[in-house]
C-alpha cells in the first residue's frame, strides 16, 4: 500500500475518517461509507446495538461491515473519566473493537472537550489495552501529554462540532503537527472540502468529517468529494507547496515578444 | 456532457486551467496537463513559436495538441491597451484561435492588471471579433462593466499573481460571482488544492492555476491533485454546503445510553 | 504641529474623518464631531441646504462650523462621472469649499465605486481646480493611475459602505500604502476601533469612519473611542510595531531562579 | 471609580496588565508603566530581587512602586505544579503580594502553557490564600474548571508568547467570554494596539502587553497607545458596536438631489 496510514499497526489507505450522525437513514449513511472509501466509522455507543431498546438508529452497526470499516465507537454523552470509561468498557464487552475515540465534553453548547478528564481516562483507557483515539481542544501541551501516556493518535478540533468553521485553530494545529510523534487527525469543524484540503496540506494525518457529508442534499456524492479533496491535500503536502509570497512572481514573460 | 463549463458557446467538462510559466521543461508541463484534466491552456505570446527566435520555450505550442486543448493565448508583458490589441492580433494572425486572456499589468511588482486600460482593450477586442477573457482586480463593478461590453468571462484574481495567497479577496469574489452573467474564473493566487477547491464552493465557474503545479517536485501528480480539489469543490457547491455556526451542533447524541 | 497629515498644502491634526449619515440627529451629529476631535466632516450634497427643500436634515450645515471643520461634499448618489461632477460643481457654486469627495457607485446593493467613471470624473475635477478625494475599490492600480491624474488623496474601501467589517482587503491596501505618492484614507468598512487602528499601524494616513459612530447608543463617547483607537494606531506605526513570528519568543526567563 | 476592574474585591481602573521582560532597561521600563497607565505589572520571580544574586535586572522591583501598582510575581519557568508552587511561596515569603500569575509551560519553544499542572498548581494556591491568575490555551472548558477551584482571572492565550499575532484564537476567546464568571484577561501574543482594542471589544476585561512595548523604538510612547488602544476598546464594547453586514448600507442617501 502506497503512503498508509498507520495506527497501532494497522493499515489504512482512506485518511478520511467518518461520523455517523444526523444522515437521514442508515442506508444513505451507508451509501456514503461506501463512495467516501473511508474504512474508519466513528459510531456513538448509544445507538450502537448493545441494549435492543428502542432507538430507531439501534441497529446502525447492521449497516457498518466490520470487515470493511473499523469500528470506532465513540464515548459521546460522557461528562467525565468515569463516564468514559464505563462506555469504553461496555462497547469492548458487546463486541466492538477494543478501540475508543475518546470524547468527553460536558458543555452541551459547545460541545467542547474537557482536557483534564481527557488525560484522566486516556490513562485508565491506555493501560486497560484499548487503542485510545482522543478528542481534545488544539493544545499542543495536551497533544503532547496524551502521547506521553501512549494514546494512538491525537484528534484536535479545527473548530466547535458542527460549526463548519474549517481550521480556525489553525496556529495551534501547526504547532501539534510539527511536535507529534502520533498521527494528528483534524476532528469537527470541517464543513467543506476545502476545510479538509487544507488540513491534509498542514500535514494532518487524516480528518474526520460527519454534519457536511450527513446533511448534504446527496451524501453519497459530498461522501465522495470529500475523500477526493483529503485525496488532493494529502498529495500536496507530500510533493510541497510553495510557500505564501508578499509579492507577485510572474509566471509569464514580461519583455521580448513586443519589444521586437 | 454533465455540469459542463460554457464560454462562448463551447462547452468543457474541466474547470481547471492551466498557465504554461515555470514548468521545468516543455516535457513537464504537456505531462502535467495531461493528468490535470484540463482543457483550457493559457500561453503567453512571446513563448508561441510565432516568430522563430531563440526562447528556448519558443517551441511551447509544439506541445500542447490543439485538438485536445483550448489554447488560449494571454497578452502578458503588455503594458496598455494598445499593446494588448496588437498582441491578441499577432496570434490569431499565427493561426492561434481568436480567443484571449486579456492580461494588461504595468506594474512589476505586484503585476495587478490595470482596470481603464483592461476595460478599454477589451471593448475593441470584442468588437473585433475575439472572445475575451479578462484578468482584473476583485472589482464587482468592473467586473459588470466588462459584462455589459461583452466579454466571455471575467477573471478576477484571488491574490496577486505567484503569491500563493489563495482567496484573500474573498468579500468582493462573492459579490462577483453573485452578480455576475458570464462565467466567473478566479485566476492568480490560488497556491494550493484548498484554495482551488475554496473558488469553486464559492461558485466560481472555474480556476486557474500555474505557478503551484509548474514548481512542485512533481508537477504531473500535482496536476491531478488540483484536477481532484477542483472537482470536489465543485461538487460540494452543487450540493450544498451547511452554512457556518457560532454555535455547536451535536452529531452524536448526549444523552441516553450512559442513562439506562 | 507634530506629524500633522497634509493634504494639498492644508494641514490637519487629526487623522479621523467623519461621514454625517445616519445620526439620530443633527445635535446628535454636532456633538460626536467635537468630541472625535475630527477636523473633515463628509456631507452629502443632497443632505446640504442648497435647495431650501424639505429633507428634515436639509440643515446639516447649520450643525458643521466651517471655521472648524473642513466641510468635504461628497457625490454619494452620482451614478457616473457627468452626474458626480455637476454635484461638485453645484456644491462649488453654494459656497462650500472647492473639495470634493468623489463618490460615483452605481450598484445599489453594496455601494461599490466605479473605476472607469471615478477616473474620467477625477480628471475633469482636477482641471476644473477642484481639490479632489477619490473614494475606490482597493486597486493599486487604479490608486496610482489617479495620483498622476493630480487627486489630492485616494480613498481604498476596507469592505463595503456599512458592512462593518474591517479591512478585509488588508493584501490590496499594503500595496497602495507602499506605492502612493498622496495621502492614503482609508474608507469604508470601519466599524470598530480597532479597524481603525489597524488601518493606522499599516502606514494609511487617515480613516474615515462613520456608521459604527453615528448609530453608537452614545455617538459623543464613541467618537472619542475611535480617535483614540486612530491615535493609538498612528503612534505605533511611527514607533514601529514587532513582526508576527511563528515561534514564541520569551519575555520571561526561564532558567536561573528554581535551579538555584 | 467608573467602570472599574475588580480583582478578587479590589478594584483598577486601568485594564492594561504590562510585562516587565525585553525593555532595553529598568529605567526604560519605569517610565513606560507610568505613561501607559497600568495598574498591574508581572514581574518574573527569578528578577525580582529575591537573592542578591548577579542578574543585572535582578533589582527590578525597585523600580515599581508597590504603592502605584499591584505587583503580580510570575512563575515564568516553572516546568510543573510543583515548582510553580514553590516559586509562588518563595515570592510571598518575600514580601510580595500574595497574588500570582500562574504560567506553566514546558516547552520551550512556543512557552505554551500545560493545562493538567496549571490546574493543578491552581487548586494547590488557591487553598493556600494566593489570588491566582492563570495563564492558558484559549480553552473553554479549562477556563471553566479553573474558575470553578476559585482562580481570580482566567487569562487564555491570543496566540503564543512574543508572536505578535494577535488573537488568533477569536472563536475560543469568544466562548470563554461568554461563559465566565471571573475576569477574562487576554495574555500573550498581543504585538499591536489593534489586537488589544480588538480583544476589548469582543469583551475581555483586560489585556496583557509585553513585547510590543518594550522593544519599541520609544516604550513609553508605546505604553500610551496601547493604553488608549485599550480604553477605546473599552469604550466600544460598552456601547455596542454594529454587526457585520454581508452588503453594504448607505451612509449617504442615494436619491433626491441630483433628480430635482
Amino acid at each position: 500500500m502506497p503512503d498508509p496510514l498507520v495506527i497501532a499497526d494497522r493499515e489504512f489507505s482512506s485518511r478520511l475518517f467518518l461520523g455517523t450522525g444526523k444522515f437521514p437513514s442508515n442506508e444513505a449513511m451507508r451509501d456514503a461509507l461506501e463512495t467516501s472509501g473511508t474504512e474508519v466509522v466513528t459510531v456513538a455507543l448509544r445507538r450502537a446495538d448493545l441494549s435492543g431498546e428502542g432507538d430507531p438508529y439501534a441497529n446502525i452497526l447492521e449497516f457498518i461491515d466490520p470487515e470493511r470499516y473499523l469500528i470506532l465507537p465513540n464515548t459521546s454523552g460522557a461528562m467525565n473519566a468515569e463516564e468514559a470509561v464505563r462506555l469504553a468498557k461496555l462497547a469492548a464487552a458487546a463486541g466492538l473493537p477494543k478501540w475508543v475515540k475518546l470524547e468527553i465534553h460536558p458543555d452541551p453548547t459547545y460541545l467542547l472537550p474537557d482536557p483534564i478528564e481527557t488525560l484522566k481516562a486516556a490513562e485508565i483507557l491506555v493501560k486497560e489495552g484499548f487503542t485510545v483515539l482522543p478528542y481534545i481542544n488544539a493544545d499542543p501541551v495536551l497533544a503532547k501529554r496524551l502521547q506521553e501516556v501512549g494514546t494512538a493518535t491525537v484528534m484536535p478540533l479545527g473548530a466547535p462540532i458542527g460549526s463548519n468553521r474549517g481550521i480556525a485553530t489553525r496556529d495551534q494545529i501547526r504547532i501539534i503537527i510539527e511536535q507529534a510523534t502520533v498521527p494528528v487527525v483534524v476532528d469537527a469543524g470541517i464543513g467543506a472540502p476545502s476545510h479538509a484540503a487544507e488540513a491534509m496540506e498542514m500535514g494532518a494525518d487524516a480528518v474526520l468529517v460527519n454534519t457536511a457529508i450527513a446533511i448534504a442534499s446527496d451524501p453519497q456524492r459530498m461522501g465522495r468529494a470529500f475523500q477526493m479533496s483529503v485525496e488532493a491535500g494529502r498529495e500536496a503536502y507530500l510533493l510541497g507547496l510553495p510557500e505564501e509570497s508578499d509579492t507577485a512572481s510572474a509566471t509569464s514573460p514580461l519583455t521580448g515578444f513586443l519589444k521586437r
